[in-house]
């Protein structure tokens, strides 16, 4: 645990929290750890806790049991790893705990469900919002999940954003601090809400993604703005790139320019979708000077999908490893510098604390519209995406998927999956349970990451 | 001469000017200085020249002549200080030079045009665009004119901001270096372009501030986006500030905030707009905690008339004093916390270059959408404000207006204008030359500010 966590932590325990933040009995992050909320069977399930710094362990804990009257437990058949993910393992998202079940995408088998649960039945198949969306607020009556005003319970949270943001699953108490889906089973807080029952035609492995990285991408390229015949720049090639790629273009985008310092990657997009152009940015000099060759006068948008997390100058490096700032402004500047005047600029990359060095100038005088995306609002998005993208097959979120392996692997993933060695090529990874179906079309078979 | 303009002008230097920047003869600042481009009659006139830090004189120097064949020679007959001209005054803005004659707004009377000039001829009554707009580049033929591709020669702007931007008349030689319009003589470069004819009905005091003042003011505004019952805030009640809280209730604002620690301008605002709230953060512990308190839920837009060359906390003092960067962020992260999720954030203020300590957690994480401004696109707006709101009476620019002094007295008017003394009273200030008619209706007299 590092200095931040601990501090936050401390910070937490003396704010006291947050009093409207218990609407899904927030904070329960381990059955096996807190007893009193497991299954009284004594029924256990394997699941993904976090150590410690770079240290994530699958071990046996106590299932889950219905707590609130609005909860269902799901028996998983589909979770994954996520780019943001790796910021829990390495401890930059502060506010984690030993023990914490990691995890925020899934999809499974409804097992049993609370007394005023009304939508959402027994042997329902579901995919799950990776928000916790209390369904009634003044945000989530409009749909806009991520914003949900009764699901987090962390004061350090509502400090430091001025205003409440939803609960995430397995994404530390600084968003809840709820148990997460990298487990056999998950509890879902008002399930009416947060559960979308899926229809037979529409395999695992398409549905899964509904949970983040589709509405996630989604997003992106819809709140951002894309108009027809616009360029486009994406920083970072992970999933949530690739598939923000996919929506620009269908959005309209006349060209998309990927830009990542992992060749395979950006081959895998390649691969993917041909149209693409790319800059490795290990390989140039400046990347607004580069972009500025290829498209003269500047981009129309510019796409983060990398995260703060990751800074490439020295100077942000030294900052960000004694704590002077959480983010670095690296790649958002090269964002600001790349774009046209009255360029847009999202941010859907994860960015949790404070920032040095920004351009500040050049968004005031260039006239730059920055956009904070937001944790996509899931429940805005996902039966239209569902309905009209998916089942008609206008984008197939297989292309993401690279890998399908066994939860009991999740240790191998989490530290491969933050190695990005080409050997590996892990893009997006399916990762099967027990109760989980055999690989449907279009799907890698089940493999193993053992050395 | 501080070390960072010291640099900026040898840095300028070194790259050379921009190649593409001399469309409108760029650079020319001081004719007494440049003789070549002086009135080949030997005429005089007083101006405006900046001679280091936080001091100006009014010197007696050459008049200028017609330079190119779009250029006009206008003989001023009503000019202002704007809160931009104190970071000129300060030495925040770089690359400065010794002599530069100041001043950005100005109206007059056309002496005389270039050989290309089609609209206007000697003898028109005109207001002028504190931009200098070529008229045919990408964003001026979309009457963008602050994003002018054509006007400003700084090679050291252009990398800093990845893009050009207008040329600014009397606004250091970091956009482009042009005599200013604190003088009784101005040559207006693209004169068709960036002057506006004035119908006899409207007094020179209601006109003089379509030059900056009323145009940004009404940018903020319309840029940010104020829809019908919207809270707003305002950080900054200087003219802007004052002029955005007026425009705010035009476009259906149901309540606006004012936010400032100089208490007899909240007092000027609240007489010249009773319906405006205030807060004097002098007096709160917290801005944001104040806004939550009487706007629970946060404002829908924060707009910054303020500028990021006054930092309130100890931290952003001691950094943009040694020069770890040039902007402060405390004033952005106020309005950070008090907007709600999905709020707007508006930056008219001026900021120039880089930020530290930014809260960009907050921005991604509940959806902000920051937005420069950038500097009024004028062109877009002045005829439409002067016919649809100046002349029917629906705006009175002369609400601003406190004093009228004369420009020989400017040298006492930086300085108490810096000094922001109760007992001065300086709002905005209608300086009048040796051709000024008469003070119009509701127009102050002529006095003096000598102690």
């Amino acid at each position: 645990m590092n200095m931040a966590n601990a501090a936050a932590n401390l910070i937490e325990r003396h704010l006291g929290e947050y009093p409207e933040g218990t609407a899904a009995n927030a904070g329960i992050s381990n059955y096996g750890i807190q007893h009193e909320f497991a299954d009284p069977s004594g029924a256990k399930m394997k699941a993904v806790v976090w150590e410690g710094k770079n240290t994530v362990k699958v071990v046996e804990t106590a299932k889950p049991r219905i707590i609130e009257n609005h909860d269902a437990i799901v028996k998983v058949t589909g979770t994954t790893i996520c780019g943001s993910d790796l910021h829990l393992y390495h401890g930059a998202v502060i506010e984690m705990q030993k023990g914490d079940i990691l995890g925020h995408e899934y999809m499974g088998i409804v097992e049993v469900v609370g007394s005023s649960v009304k939508n959402i039945k027994p042997g329902d198949r579901v995919v799950a919002s990776f928000q916790i969306s209390c369904g009634t607020c003044r945000f989530c009556v409009q749909k806009l999940s991520s914003q949900c005003e009764r699901t987090n319970n962390s004061s350090v949270a509502n400090a430091m954003y001025g205003h409440r943001t939803a609960g995430v699953l397995g994404y530390s108490h600084f968003a809840g601090g709820y148990a997460g889906a990298q487990a056999e089973y998950v509890r879902a807080p008002f399930a009416d809400v947060n559960l979308l029952v899926l229809p037979d035609n529409v395999t695992d492995e398409r549905a899964l993604f509904l949970s983040d990285v589709i509405p996630t991408s989604y997003n992106c390229v819809q709140d951002t703005g894309i108009y027809e015949g616009d360029t486009v720049g994406i920083w970072g090639m992970g999933p949530i790139g690739l598939f923000a790629a996919k929506w620009a273009f269908v959005k309209g985008a006349k060209r998309v320019i990927a830009i990542d310092s992992v060749a395979w990657r950006l081959e895998y997009a390649k691969s993917k979708i041909p149209q693409i152009e790319t800059i490795d940015f290990s390989k140039v000099k400046s990347v607004p000077e580069e972009i500025n060759k290829i498209a003269p006068g500047g981009l129309d948008v510019a796409l983060e999908c990398a995260a703060g997390e990751y800074p490439k100058s020295i100077l942000h490096k030294i900052e960000t490893a004694i704590g002077l700032e959480t983010d670095s402004s690296d790649t958002l500047n090269e964002m600001i510098l790349s774009v046209r005047p009255y360029g847009r600029v999202g941010i859907t990359g994860l960015y949790t604390g404070y920032t040095n060095h920004l351009n500040i100038g050049a968004i005031m005088q260039t006239g730059i519209r920055l956009i904070g995306n937001g944790q996509a609002p899931v429940l805005k998005y996902w039966e239209d995406i569902l309905n009209n993208y998916i089942i008609p097959g206008k984008i197939d979120p297989n292309i993401m998927i690279s890998h399908r392996i066994p939860l009991e692997e999740m240790e191998d993933l989490y530290a491969k999956f933050d190695k990005r060695d080409p050997k590996d090529g892990l893009m997006k990874v399916f990762v099967a349970t027990k109760f989980s179906n055999p690989p449907g079309e279009g799907s890698p078979q089940l493999s193993s990451l053992k050395d």
